[in-house]
């Protein structure tokens, strides 16, 4: 009979690498100690309307775009995303108005197709995707993996293992909250997720207030939450017109509201 | 801009169809009253142990085996499962002893590989898998969809319903056990389940003890109570070595207990 | 300073009995292996309701009345109980019909009135009121101890220790459902618990289907599980006319499909 | 039948009142915009004890005394507290040191021992002992209500309002994490139960970060966050001696870095 061997360690402990992982994206450092923005939609809706959002924030500090092109939804009779068409136009934005892109990817096959889109995100749906993981850690690509609803901080570093062990070190953690029985906000932030995975891991940890809370009024103050905890990341949804939005409009936050998050954020993160 | 619709009642709801379906697999009725039964190992782990095992669990009453070939694991460094060669074992169990078999599926690619196996069950990690889901909505396979383990009820349904707005009907629900707070079992069995499933939709629904409670010491008193409850099918985990099992031997029971299992439950099921 | 002294096994182990704990009430004898049916309204609303409620119940097999007289509610501006004159109306039954009683107490100060009420209920909002479980330790009253929704089996034992620890061993634990992300029950009726706390413990166990689910449809299913898994006893909120309820009419059943529920529930505790 | 009156808008409500309350105790003002900082051991242990960290806490800049006299405890093997004497030995401290305390109350007849205790604390078990909460309305002594592990926003408001409804509006209300299926951390601290209170409610809102995830290594990581989040007040864990206390020493700072904490947690207070 064949011998299972489990290796005690993993590559994303605090074991393996005493020091924290920075991950460099075209300059843009992240977990370097600094601060990392990534902001945008929930989904690609058009080209006027990705256009217009990444103009604002990038003007008001975001590192990084955020848009979702193919969309895991609940439902098959809710918006799926543009698919294709959303990732053209969200290379589009990369490429004229020079800021990098953040958007999810929920199969292996589309892999070309994101080719030059900087950070791949992996939701949190498909966190216990292996197929999708594995595929993943077979390229070089910095992967956004967020933990998911019902995962624990050791089985979300044993996902991100599953990226590592096929030689894919570029990996960020992100906290987007946990399902519990409040029902007053759509998931549970879990602040404590920033300290406890830094404590067992060395890959940078991004928080995520939106889905976090699914109330636009408590993203600012989750955000700086997770700056004062030691976020490396945060990453908000941002619509122009929040009301309109073809997904998650009640956790969208206005390019206004979005710059003063950043100003107070970045204040935050001076002092600790 | 484009109008999103959305679809008011689902196809499994019992608002579309008043009648309970049945799911018709080579003369084995699921859902029309009486009780099937679906039993094997976590995984395929040898020629002599499926075909051991098959035989029991065939003796002892199951109207169905189940085995294991690709092995979704929390962990990159557990056994994975046999993979192709599993799935191929299991057709020659099938052929041999005349007994329609279960495995799962954790990629569209695979689908080819699992041409004759009889029900192809979708795991709890990939329950909103919905690249997965379309595919196997494109086929006209019986599929097992497991509950995820931090699902509500009406996720679930909304899962299936990928697979049914396909055209694929054949879908049967499997309760497996939530997240909570207790870490006495390695699941909370939600016995509720069964009644919630059937008020809402029209679809079978399974229960799992074995992995709803993760005790083989809990698993006849669970499947008793879920046959109690309305369940139309079990799905039990047997091993022949529970102590020596590659995966979940701490949750799998003997073909002895088995047995008796099988008769209780034919028992229960006559009286209610 | 002083050395603090920890017992590790409990009274309420089964490393301390083995066999177990039968609680005779006047010949009524909970843990012998039979089935004892406790039914009743949620709240004793008048003399008519208790009577009519009590007559009927006892006709179809019930071996207690529950009543509850003081209603610990979430809300101070809901019904809070007829207080006092509720516990005298459940003894005026108790006399005039001859059938034991079960009410819940929720301060040490009323024990004397609770002096001839046959089961003394702590409900789950009192799992870990210590002050009141110390008090019922000082009398041999019988006392049906309620999981707390958020409590851990080892949770409800401790507390029942603190009944144990002071001379009192007639203690009854209930399961009544927890707190879970699921919204559809009014609580996930953890079905487990009985072959859990029967594992852990030699004390009886009852079930709550009512409060285990909050929903009429689900009593019977939910109690004819509990019954093949074995339950000591079940508890049923039972009301004449449940739409006018003073409270949980949700979740009562009617005289009549109570009496169809015994039936059911005996026929399958013949069987296991 | 007697007609039952639900009061729909809560005393609590931002309805009712739309300012903060502000709770002023010999003139330390909660709720006023500052930050106001609750130190001490988790329980009084002896008087050696309980003045050295008094005068540490003082000096480093805590406004009030917490510590323990009467400690319910999951099992009634381990410390109950010293009880009268713990009270006794805190109203030595506030006398000598002039620092004002809490202290948590148990059963509505200890308050005449209670009396000069400046702020009441009613602990999670208890959040809906009503009997005791109804005790405390009919004082007009401050309240620190904790908030339940497994209670909702609303539930530990409706419980408030047990106290504001008898005619006591000096209540805060204590964010003190609740339970999940996480079990790395002790519980999971709520960081947007901090925006929500507030939304809800008038009162002012404190995070015990100590409690909320019951490891020392993340209590200033959490204070930080929830300073950020905009909590009026921290309730902070500190012993001379973590590794020798009588309960909850693996979540207790020492003095040296509840200094720290202060200053760092000061600061963020300020740039928001």
């Amino acid at each position: 009979m064949e011998e299972i061997r489990y290796r005690q360690v993993l590559l994303s402990s605090r074991e393996t690498q005493k020091e924290n992982s920075i991950i460099d994206i075209s300059g843009k450092r992240i977990g370097d100690g600094g601060l990392t923005i990534i902001a945008g939609p929930c989904s690609v809706e058009s080209e006027n309307q990705i256009f217009s959002i990444a103009e604002a924030v990038k003007k008001a500090g975001a590192d990084f775009l955020r848009g979702g092109a193919y969309k895991p939804r609940t439902s098959p009779y809710d918006f799926q995303g543009l698919e294709a068409e959303g990732v053209r136009l969200l290379l589009e934005v990369r490429k004229t108005l020079d800021i990098p892109i953040v958007s999810e990817i929920v199969d292996a096959s589309n892999l070309d197709l994101f080719e030059d889109v900087d950070i791949l995100q992996v939701g949190s749906r498909n966190m216990q995707n292996f197929t999708l993981l594995k595929a993943l850690g077979r390229t070089k690509k910095p992967v956004l993996l967020k933990r998911g609803y019902a995962a624990t901080y050791r089985e979300v570093l044993t996902s991100a293992e599953y990226i590592l062990s096929e030689g894919n070190s570029n990996v960020i953690i992100c906290e987007r909250g946990i399902r519990t029985f409040e029902t007053y906000t759509r998931n549970t932030l879990d602040i404590a997720a920033v300290p406890a995975i830094r404590e067992l891991s060395h890959l940078p940890i991004a928080v995520d207030p939106s889905h976090g809370s699914g109330r636009s009024e408590f993203v600012e103050d989750l955000s700086l939450a997770a700056v004062a905890a030691g976020a490396d990341a945060l990453m908000i949804e941002v619509h122009n017109h929040p009301e309109d939005a073809f997904s998650d409009g009640k956790q969208s936050i206005t390019p206004g509201e979005f710059e003063i998050l950043v100003k107070k954020a970045k204040a935050v993160k001076e002092v600790i």
